[in-house]
């Protein structure tokens, strides 16, 4: 069994880097949702599974979606997927890596002549990063059938609405309530973490325990500009200076709570001159925890403490103003549970840690229990050409995945 | 004497307002050194002076230059003026007020046919804001006689040269040496406060104690980018949450001594987007203070601050560069008694402050003694067509000036 983990991971590797070439911008990967790219590498997907005897097909809402039959023809399906878009000048691992180890979890059994208890349900999703069309995860959503009717009239930034994307792409606008699937017992999905957790802890595997739910704010301080040599320390509304003590409060409140992140990413002076005063600073805040809670308890604290600061300091809050909500999902507890009992026996320790980044599985598992296994990137880096992932890692990942299909029971 | 001044101010007033018709970009005030705008605004100045018979000229550096004689032909002068050149989209009051109020000044001595112990050199620079030749108050330093050589060869933004300008203008940019003045005993300058001091404690007057010196610096902090969901707070090395930290440290230390004052006007940060953590800030930092000493003590602990901060958070301080250094110029002890003493004279409180911004004062001091008399202005706004002062403390200004010419004498 490992043996053939092995190599099956090795192939697993080498049609990571073989899908990479798929781009509309080369040498930089860029697969953009619905894109010819992105058609060209979910033809070569399919050709893939075809080379195992595994039909697949591209869905009416443009998932890649194969199925390999159970012990029972008709018997409820695991469903395993990630999604094969990518974000601009991206890596080769984010989502693909989850959509090609599900092909190879199927192609092992098949190789194998082994059926399982379940049916599985393979899918690479389309539409994860939503850098082409703002509303996006319609992937997930088609399977899920949460579409919102207004998905298809969104256009890209040259005018290409969704609706005849789609169509270009093989999928099929008309008809996306055919995408909804039946029969499907749970989902899960395979990605790289994202972040540095697992790396610095020396584990390959993680069990996300829960999606992030996120708040993102936008805030504008105005104080007073003025000349920075005649305006004394204690005559000044500086907008920076203000600022700067909220970027810190921000920080110390997500410092103290545990598994809450908050960013501040983007800040802007004005005027902007080295020898003026800042009378206005603009700063966006992005917060996140995998329970909804506190979250929205965090970002109470800290409208508080920024408001407090703004008085203190004779500024003014001009303006904190929500820009993004999307709640968390907390993972079902049979697939954390399954996960973690496939970890232990592939010989890893069962690390739950959240996902800070959103995924196909929270829609997922609006209509079914999901979960997810993390693998641990070089770095924590995503997102980016430097994003990689070990071999051994790949393996151990493949390995997990298969042991829970294996151990899998439809409740 | 006192009805005389108020009139004489009322004249004052409204040759500022007329004085801010010249200008190269209508309707905002634009006069930059050398430029047509400033030559039509000298030969104004000229005619002005002509009327009350008093002789006035260019000299060689482009200053505008008149003398009204004292008691006995040849005997030292007092030298009195500011600036006509301005920043762009300026305020009429900035240098402007200082070089009208010199000739007001010789003016109403004139018409009651008066001369006092000291000739009355006046005084209309030509080049103290800097904004189109960076090597700037060539002015001042014609008359001290410390002019470097590469001044004339210095381009502006088109090209043009000091050396074409000043030709062009009605300078001789052959004959610097001879803008060279002599016979003066000292020199003294009124001038807006451009600060919120005046007008925060109800005073229409201040007494410079001192002229800044000013060290500007360039810092890079380097940390880690990074997801903004997917790094845990304690994992992360946050470029902007470390330049934050370093801002309010810079204020604080410009907060615990008396005058001196620090100022980050820039600050931007990479990549610059809502959900990735900065990996990298970049920022500016203003430091000035009356005495040299003291500046280069705050210097040194906020540099030392700063990388104490980088260390504690793991990110690096890449640069911290030096990109301005100016001494200070502590103002002349008899011309600051002098103006304390007119200042009482005229019934206002004789408030000491040091000016923050640079002046031709800094390099007629290195020559003669020197001093400021500061005249408050609405909001402590300069450098924007909102600069204001009041047609009151014009008059007072005027006033104290007179009678710091009336009771000096050369020593």
């Amino acid at each position: 069994m490992a043996l053939t983990t092995e190599s099956q991971a090795r192939r697993l590797m080498a049609r990571l880097d073989a899908l990479a070439a798929f781009t509309d911008d080369p040498p930089r990967l860029t697969r953009l949702c619905l894109s010819q790219s992105h058609r060209r590498a979910a033809e070569q997907f399919i050709a893939w599974a075809k080379e195992s005897g595994i039909a697949a097909r591209i869905d009416p809402v443009g998932n890649v979606r194969a199925r390999y039959e159970g012990r029972r023809p008709g018997a409820p399906a695991l469903m395993i997927g990630s999604h094969i878009d990518t974000v601009r000048d991206a890596g080769r691992y984010d989502g693909a890596l989850g959509a090609l180890a599900a092909l190879s979890l199927a192609e092992g059994l098949a190789a194998q002549g082994r059926r399982l208890d379940v049916a599985l349900e393979i899918v690479a999703f389309g539409d994860e990063e939503g850098v082409r069309f703002p509303y996006t995860l319609t992937g997930s959503r088609g399977l899920a059938g949460v579409n919102e009717p207004e998905a298809l009239a969104q256009k890209d930034a040259g005018g290409v609405t969704m609706r005849d994307a789609l169509k270009a792409f093989g999928g099929d606008p008309d008809h996306l309530g055919a995408a909804r699937a039946d029969g499907v017992a749970a989902f899960v999905e395979l990605h790289i973490e994202q972040g540095p957790v697992l790396e610095a802890e020396g584990r390959p595997l993680g069990i996300v325990s829960a999606i992030n739910g996120a708040t993102r704010l936008s805030a504008v301080v105005t104080g007073s500009a003025g000349h920075a040599g005649a305006s004394p320390m204690d005559l000044r509304r500086d907008a920076l200076a203000a600022a700067a003590e909220m970027v810190l409060a921000i920080e110390a409140r997500a410092r103290a709570e545990d598994e809450l992140v908050a960013t501040v990413g983007r800040l802007d002076v004005e005027p902007g001159a080295v020898n003026v005063i800042p009378g206005r600073a603009r700063f966006t805040i992005d917060i996140r925890a995998p329970l909804d809670e506190p979250r929205r308890r965090a970002v109470a604290d800290i409208a508080a403490a920024m408001q407090a600061i703004a008085r203190r300091r004779g500024v003014r809050l001009d303006e904190l103003t929500p820009t993004h909500e999307a709640a968390g999902y907390v993972c079902h507890p049979a697939i954390v549970a399954g996960l973690a009992a496939a970890v232990v026996a592939v010989g890893a320790d069962p690390r739950l840690l959240p996902s800070g980044a959103g995924h196909d599985t929270m829609v997922m598992g609006q209509r079914w229990p999901a979960g997810m296994l993390f693998v641990r990137c070089k770095g924590g880096v995503s997102h980016n050409p430097a994003e990689s992932i070990s071999a051994d890692d790949c393996a151990i990942a493949l390995a997990a995945l298969t042991r829970f299909a294996e151990d899998f029971r439809a409740a």
